[in-house]
């Protein structure tokens, strides 16, 4: 499905000075959905502290001679790295190195870049925030899931399955999350869909709303499970998904039937045009 | 602020073969947003039809000879064009072109992406959806503000003021936005804020809660204005801020004292590694 396109120099790309950091997000996988920026600061920085969600296809993009760093946490735990992953930025730092803070999807979206950026500041050492695509926007393009339409909802929530102190965040309120209508994204929900289930259902979703489970999205090995709120935990069960995956609560699933490109380009699947049967499409037909 | 950078031939990226659509986000202004795979489509594309919110700098990046069609949209207005949009789409693509349609942010996030993805579904063509750096991700990164963080929130909501009617969107219950917690990113946001404000007070939120306006964000006219519910509308009025514009709601905004990175680099900011008072960020200091 790929082939080489000739990129053509010169572009203009911010300079990655020695002693600074950069935090960086990668994207949700696919080496195509980095930014233009974050590509230059794979070839110019001099140390790469990466996370695990940062694919092989990114890294081997490192300019040759790249010191490559692994700084990874799994799940949704409260890390206790996050404090020697913050010193050793600051002391790659002051050694004068250009760093390149990598993290999967975007690193102000659960990602933890703000922490580590007060504590540079703290440190006293300069640095520049750039974003990457989050899995939560990209993830499910790939899967064919709008995360907004006319048709459907006009907001849409992204939630994480973990608090800061590793149980269900406490500063979100379920039920009044149900009542305000639109979409929902839960990060990281694999492990606590029972509880998020019932909480929606509580507040007042009905058990039949569509629910995607999106599992490594935007790699080769991307799966995409479409079930309902109710049926969820049997089928994701069943189904044996893998982590990272992401939940998708909305009648937004439904357009699924219409927008999934990528089961289209390489399944031969036959896309709906109307989906939610209202022939709200075939205006332009 | 920018340097020329090298970039290395060969990256494999997805091919646009003559009769596709890719429907495509431009990322929120700045070129260097751009994903390497819309970049790769610029550099493919015989003809780009691109809305307002594209830069001048990201359409130059299109390969010698593409053809420009400007197919914008201005506010937050049901759009009469939007049917003409999708049958240029389609005419297009018939007559064997390889077409770009290149929309600001992200293709599926208040973006209409779906609607012209299912308008060439009926008509046979085949698409690609590609992600771009939603402004709401990106647009917010370069104001210094997170959307989510492990002090201040575990949830955060995108929303639209204008529904599909062009009032404001019906599908949402303001009152149990408020309630659910989590910051608010409100999209197109600049003339309706008067009820926004009002509805978020209504649903129990203080009127000293924190807000910031972002308008033209990630460009050099980039604003930032650091308010509150009670007196943004004021705020703004005296600003004379521009569309488009973001407001952002919640606790997350007063962690720009220690985030705004661009300020710092271009104004001498001093920046404040502990804006919560909670010296939660010294730690690794």
């Amino acid at each position: 499905m790929q082939f080489v396109a000739q990129i053509k120099p010169p572009l203009e790309l911010p300079p990655l000075h020695p002693g600074w950091v950069w935090l960086a997000g990668a994207g949700p996988g696919d080496s195509s959905l980095l930014t233009l920026q974050v590509y230059g600061g794979l070839q110019q920085a001099d140390v790469i502290v990466y996370d695990a969600l940062v694919s092989r296809d990114i890294l081997a993009l490192a300019q040759p001679g790249a010191e490559l760093r692994f700084a990874g946490k799994r799940g949704g735990k409260p890390s206790p790295q996050q404090r020697d992953i913050s010193h050793l930025l600051i002391r790659l730092a002051r050694a004068g190195k250009r760093v390149l803070r990598l993290k999967g999807g975007d690193p102000l979206v659960f990602g933890r870049g703000g922490e580590e950026a007060r504590s540079l500041v703290a440190a006293g050492i300069p640095f520049r925030l750039l974003p990457g695509i989050s899995a939560g926007v990209g993830g499910l393009a790939y899967a064919g899931i709008p995360l907004t339409d006319r048709t459907t909802n006009s907001a849409v929530t992204f939630v994480s399955a973990y608090g800061a102190g590793g149980g269900m965040p406490r500063d979100v309120d379920w039920t009044a999350l149900a009542r305000a209508g639109g979409a929902i994204v839960v990060f990281m929900a694999l492990s606590r869909l029972v509880e998020i289930a019932a909480a929606l259902i509580t507040g007042g979703r009905p058990a039949s709303e569509p629910v995607a489970i999106v599992s490594h999205a935007t790699l080769d090995r991307q799966r995409v499970l479409e079930t309902t709120l109710g049926r969820c935990t049997a089928d994701v069960a069943a189904a044996a998904l893998e982590p990272p995956a992401m939940m998708v609560v909305g009648e937004v699933v439904r357009l699924r039937a219409a927008l999934d490109w990528l089961g289209a380009m390489t399944a031969g699947r036959r896309l709906d045009p109307d989906p939610l049967g209202r022939q709200d499409s075939r205006r332009a037909g």
